[in-house]
């Protein structure tokens, strides 16, 4: 049935994308979340957004579970068109950037109704007196998209930079990515279905510049947090992580099980010979 | 400077995505040897077509090798279009699939010139009598890409399917394997700018169904060598092994040896102070 999918356009830079250690979170594996790979859903995986060797854990596999939780009998799936590094100039209408993410959100409304774009920008922007034209370039990018894809009144939910940002390891670039946050705000708080998603308390890898697998899980709920009640998210929500534990720890079905085990065997993970006695229990039981 | 890149596109199922185990084989990392990355060139790293979790080695990334061996000032760059297990129905003009590829070749082409087209597919229309249909459908594939992508003449190189097929885990799937690769040599044969290349003597991972990382180091080297010269390899090259080994024997630049190490504080692998007191020798050498 066409359309039983709800999906979501994920954009920006590095942050959006993901640089969470896989290894540092529990797995989210659901197959009712999906994501679109060569125009096609597959049930979602991290990296969900392979836009570098480094890309893993996102913010967008929480959110999806969490929208889940939210809507138990339905379908969600993720349209990753993030890229590490991406100024707003890169994201200029017309560029590759932004043709590729208008291209693959309409190849995903073939197959499902798209209900919200997931914006993580700014680094890129945090120096040289560029937030001065922020919001004026964001909101060209925003209004061309929403025109293109036909949907003038989807919300927009935009997260805030890591507090970490000044002391890491490239801090002397961020220089004023506190300014580029109030801006994100006022963005916000300005514009229609726009709402703002504090970074507040999140921390970050050894490099002091993308956030951490952990507190990708937690932004993640706060960005469904917005999503769901259409307002700013402007401190930790006081339930995120008894969410995050819901989601992680939802009972595997059957054929979740198999399919992780065929990931494993596929993988060169496990031998051919465990995988096919996993396989036995798994239907006998 | 626009067109300094020649690009190649790469389209087929999971044996072009490319499903070899990373750690079996020595990297091949380039700055010369280019990916296609939202509509953006990066370095090539493997896994290059990411289309599912299992994703790995690729011939792909020996073909760029051999190609940068014979074009030693130039750039190579790629375009991973393939999907797991699709069928030639899959590939169908207009549906996602072809699309998909037409879309990322025309982004590619603002940024370089198209030279080439790789396919690998046949295992998913190795049952059921449809090697009866394969290559006329493979034609209007074909023909309908030469013709969106404005290259009429494009040199087309097929690879043909394992032997190890019928042997493996599921073997009983594709009963029509080798009906399929006389189909695939007799495409070649009777199509303009199309060769064929063999699988002779390659061998799979344990599943019995995927290359495995050695020999699809050696497929790629016999892809090359099909449209190095304009013929089709019906036997395996004799010199492969000796050019696999130069192609990763290659003596890495300072760039490229940053660049790696950057990636392995990232991805956390190395920790900050070890990546430090690398670049500083780097720096200082």
């Amino acid at each position: 049935m066409l359309n039983e999918v709800s999906s979501f356009l994920l954009i920006g830079q590095s942050n959006m994308a993901g640089r969470g250690y896989i290894k540092d979170v529990k797995q989210i594996y659901d197959e009712q979340i999906r994501m679109l790979v060569n125009g096609r859903w597959q049930t979602m995986t991290e990296p969900i957004n392979f836009d570098r060797p480094t890309s893993g854990v996102s913010l967008a596999a929480s959110f999806a579970g969490a929208w889940r939780l939210e809507n138990p009998g339905r379908q969600i799936g993720l349209i990753p068109c993030a890229e590490g590094g991406s100024s707003l100039d890169d994201w200029a209408v017309g560029g590759p950037l932004f043709e590729n993410a208008v291209f693959n959100a309409k190849l995903a409304m073939r197959i499902s109704t798209l209900e919200g774009i997931l914006w993580h920008q700014g680094e890129n922007d945090s120096f040289g007196g560029r937030f001065k034209q922020y919001n004026d370039k964001l909101q060209v990018i925003i209004t061309a998209l929403r025109d293109e894809l036909q949907v003038p009144e989807i919300p927009l939910i935009l997260g805030g930079l890591g507090d970490f940002l000044a002391d890491g390891r490239y801090g002397k670039y961020f220089t004023e990515f506190r300014t580029v946050n109030g801006k994100l705000l006022e963005f916000a708080s300005t514009q229609p279905n726009t709402f703002f998603v504090t970074a507040s308390g999140l921390t970050a890898n050894p490099d002091g510049l993308h956030f951490n697998a952990v507190s990708l899980r937690k932004f993640g709920i706060r960005y469904f947090k917005a999503f769901q009640y259409r307002q700013n998210i402007e401190a930790a929500t006081a339930d995120e992580n008894e969410l995050i534990d819901t989601i992680a720890n939802r009972e595997l079905t059957k054929t979740e099980k198999i399919n992780l085990l065929e990931i494993s065997f596929a993988s060169g993970t496990i031998s051919l010979e465990n995988c096919e006695a996993q396989l036995a229990l798994l239907n006998a039981g």
